[in-house]
């Protein structure tokens, strides 16, 4: 096993190498203030100009949001989920910041294709 | 092991009682338009009235979304997703309804306090 | 969503039904001593006469084992588990009994039948 | 995130580190015989000579078990699952191989000090 890292698909020449590695990347990011002890939203979405099949063969099964080395959420979901359609799979997690800084990382797990992990995001809490 | 189903807290005398079923309690609800074959929001939420803790030995470990007798999306959290701190519980799901109906129930599981169902939300889908 | 119970296949007079329940019940059992605070071999098997389908689109999940009121151990399976041949799903928990009285009940959930209980099974654990 | 690897302890002078590593590591193994189409054990257990606690804020709360790039098991515990007792997490599985070689790999994800993967275990499988 091993884990895929994010790649800078603009840099990526072959088209169908830019859209196998886009589809699979777990992208992470906040959604409004991120506050000390106040909930606040991570998104996790995977692939951002390309969609993943959700066939029942093929499809995202979960996502894993970590802070450093520990994971704090994660979600699990089948094919029908996104329908048995072509999407980016996306989840809105709600966290309460307890520490003035977060080292945000996301994995998706392909159910062909493995496993694969984001670039770590930084962010600064407010206090 | 059994099923704790939602009762409405406003029938309810006791104090204790309210929280104790509040705090557990799944609701599910929907975001904006659910439209078939369209990325549409799912909300989970445990609690409406009331906190529930988020400690070690006791927070609501995970969550599950279910369509009818199918499990379409699970979240799994630790007391640390929380800060550790008191509150409700959420978490935003995105999926893509192939149907015309949706039959939307919410399960949450409290490490202390069992398993918990919601009410039915019977989602009339937009073509 | 519903749980569906376990019942006894010798009263069901119609094949069909014998087999349909069969495959999805969900059954707890122990191998071997269940000494306290002694490493204790617990197995959840799905199926006793009849097989399950371990197809794409239609396999068993996941199973739980519940003590009481509290879920203490669970496995997640894709159809590859079983090399998407029919079979009865199984697997073995080891735990530590830290209680005198043991009230075990399995789940187990099928992609496209539901969720599923079993009989609670009581063990007096050795001291 | 990261993930640690496996080291073999007796290359590592210091006890402490050994404990350390020894205590967190997944091996993955066979039990009995490995067959085509049928039935076969795979144990998955994290820590050898050294044992890890079952602590409400320090457990292993689950290990993976991966053939290649795919995940085709895993297993949630609590602290519970192990008496909240110092031990060595154990799960047997029972998969249907469906290739003539397996490349097994077991992953263990301990809630402090985070993801841990063990050494591939290539198994030829008997037709």
């Amino acid at each position: 096993m091993k884990i895929n890292k994010y790649e800078d698909i603009s840099q990526i020449e072959r088209e169908a190498k830019r859209d196998y590695i886009d589809r699979h990347s777990a992208f992470v990011s906040t959604v409004g203030d991120i506050k000390k002890g106040e909930k606040s939203i991570v998104k996790i979405k995977v692939g951002d100009e390309y969609q993943h099949p959700s066939e029942n063969d093929h499809f995202i099964s979960y996502v894993q949001l970590w802070e450093g080395e520990n994971m704090i959420a994660q979600a699990n979901f089948s094919a029908a989920t996104m329908g048995n359609a072509a999407s980016q799979v996306e989840v809105d997690f709600y966290i309460v910041p307890a520490k003035d800084t977060l080292k945000l990382t996301a994995t998706a797990y392909c159910t062909k294709h493995g496993l694969w992990q984001s670039d770590e995001l930084v962010v600064e809490v407010q206090q």
